[in-house]
């Protein structure tokens, strides 16, 4: 079973920005057990119809990523006709859902946008305006999908890796889907091949989390290799199935109803960000402070002064105090608070990564617990100190109690 | 000038690694005026053996990568010697200098490494075993390299690039860089393109901004097609040189030794996390207020609820309240808010993409201003409203009037 890649961009072929697309679809093709026989990179000048006929005739696949823009230079879906043998024709209803998107924006050009060879079907693009198609010239099938990864990614996942297995009537290899959260790929990497290195472990690394794929052997010993997994990470550390921190913690919230509010320093504002961003987040979201300077620890948050000049801004003390004034001023149920040192110099004599995390909640004891991160750079101490924060908050809501909890937590 | 690179790698092609070399070898080639016509990733399955035929008739410059190694899975020496005519030879140079390297740890397969096509000439690796080749085959140059980036970036900044520029005879091309803000990318294309069809224009996008290179015709007339493009896209969005807006925005704090505070809604976070995101952003940054919630409006920032009874939230008056409010709690020289309809339902009758933004400073007339985004969704809108706020503050900051320059602003 051979599949060829096409991506196309005159971007890509001038190394202005650089191809993500091609080796997350490999990688997940050759997991489906699917030969990658090429890979190729071709500009937006039309080399795409020399090559496309060539590919169709000796692949059972053929994956095309780019090239589905409004602009003139996007010859793809024009190409694929004629290499189909079937005229370009208007999908309604992919040009009503991009009117409905666009407005009286939509402009000329956007037309081509919902143009697709007759007798194929469309992919939908919950992120951008172009969506994918897929159909056979021949007995070759043939996928096309926009380029930007933001609205590939999800396509691929949702959509095109369950068609090419069922188009291709792949064998379904059985296979677990776990996250796991604030562990480096690598040492990831290296600890489940020290667990089981005959099982076929895969993962895809994210923002917030790192997704994981195990297969073969018998679910049994996958389940014991992944409990394995589980201890050797800490409480909370590996989820079943594909989510991550933000959704764990809004699931909490929402089950009952609870608000939340946020006193950030060190993530100076990320963690509210991402609370926010979400629709329908005002649900439960109430409000944040970003406390980066003292004055505004003691002014806006009723910080003490005498307990910040007793322990430093970045303490426990000042965690808790954080995290219960913004509880007070926002009035919401529940409340976490976020004080630590992002590098990339220490502060108040902490190294970079000490990060302490207060949480607050209505009939609750406050508390704090402290993080030390293996320091990476600024943006991945606050990103994984915002995903911890939401992991244990969580946990709170539900009643636990953090500080029982991070004394299992290893590789951070 | 056409070049075909082709990356040699069955761990590319199957997503084990991801290629690097393509990205920047094109880049390079790029700028020398090159035009990449094909960019070609293969498994060390043999099939660049008729894949090579192909390029070295259509084109003057083939770049190979990889498949040097003494692994008997890496035949393209053997490859390139058959398309070239010559057989292969021992380069007793390249064969005492791995002696010398290895020592004892040389063995058999190590003296294919040694062995290049008769008539090419050697390109040094300072570090590692197998060295690069050039040579010619017909009237086409062929540069085959080592495929580690750490072996082969050297060989190409120090040898390749200029062994090239030499031998094809390729004159000094001059490129302006711009970065433009808040318009789409298919949106600037069509501009740009109706403005000057005739240039070389060159985008790169990323979050913030859009990198833009214009090059072709003399300097006088690249520099009036960029003036054109600023008129057509308004004040403050189009900026010389690789920059984007919290960058603008944090130099003319810096400029004056002022500091900032931020009260969001809409954006919930967003633009205290950029602002706090690089290293030293204590010394301008005091806090922010997420009023993700009327009540946060009123009761921390004290909005008043007489002003968001009259109004709503998503209004002029209440972003300039807001504005006033986080920079009386922060104590900062300057602050600015942002409210409006992210999305993706309307709200207060206000359709989605609807953005106040209100700003305040000590001696200044508070102010604010209303923008129209087209809606690419939800994080979008949020995006392009923190980036508006940091290009409008600076401009606040240096004594301009916010609702002066909006009026310019087209295409958001």
């Amino acid at each position: 079973m051979n599949a060829s890649l096409i991506m196309i961009g005159t971007e890509l072929t001038r190394g202005i920005i650089q191809d993500k697309n091609g080796p997350m679809i490999s990688r997940e093709l050759t997991h489906l057990g699917v030969h990658v026989s090429l890979f190729e990179i071709l500009p937006d000048d039309g080399s795409i119809e020399t090559v496309l006929a060539a590919e169709i005739s000796r692949s059972s696949l053929v994956i095309i990523t780019g090239g589905l823009g409004p602009t003139t230079d996007d010859m793809t879906r024009r190409v694929i006709a004629d290499a189909s043998g079937h005229p370009l024709i208007r999908d309604n209803e992919s040009w009503n859902s991009l009117l409905a998107k666009l407005g009286e924006r939509a402009y000329g050009p956007n037309e081509k946008q919902a143009m697709i060879p007759e007798g194929f079907s469309i992919i939908p693009n919950g992120n951008g305006t172009a969506p994918g198609f897929y159909g056979y010239a021949g007995s070759c099938l043939i996928v096309c999908l926009p380029g930007p990864p933001r609205e590939l990614e999800p396509m691929l996942y949702d959509s095109v890796l369950p068609l090419i297995r069922k188009k291709l009537d792949l064998p379904d290899a059985e296979r677990d889907e776990y996250s796991t959260f604030i562990t480096a790929e690598a040492k990831l990497e290296e600890l489940y091949e020290g667990i089981d290195p005959d099982l076929d472990w895969g993962t895809r690394f994210q923002d917030y989390r790192i997704s994981l794929y195990v297969s073969g052997k018998t679910a049994g010993e996958r389940g014991k290799a992944i409990a394995k997994l589980r201890m050797m990470l800490g409480e909370g550390r590996v989820a079943d199935g594909d989510t991550d921190p933000l959704t764990i913690l809004i699931n909490a919230l929402e089950k009952r109803s609870a608000t939340v509010a946020a006193a950030e320093s060190c993530t100076g504002g990320l963690a509210s960000a991402l609370l926010t961003e979400r629709p329908g987040s005002s649900s439960f979201m109430l409000g944040a402070v970003t406390s980066y300077a003292a004055s505004a620890k003691e002014n806006v948050l009723g910080v003490p002064v005498s307990l910040i000049e007793e322990h430093g801004t970045v303490s426990g003390e000042c965690a808790v105090a954080m995290a219960e004034g913004v509880r007070r001023i926002m009035g919401s149920d529940y409340s976490f608070s976020i004080t630590g040192v992002a590098g990339p110099d220490e502060d108040e004599n902490k190294p970079v990564g000490t990060v302490y995390i207060g949480f607050a909640g209505k009939d609750r004891q406050s508390e704090s617990i402290m993080l030390k991160f293996i320091s990476w750079g600024r943006a991945s101490v606050r990103r994984r100190a915002a995903a911890a924060a939401f992991i244990l908050l969580a946990m709170y809501i539900e009643g636990r109690s953090p500080s029982e909890i991070v004394p299992s937590w290893n590789y951070l």
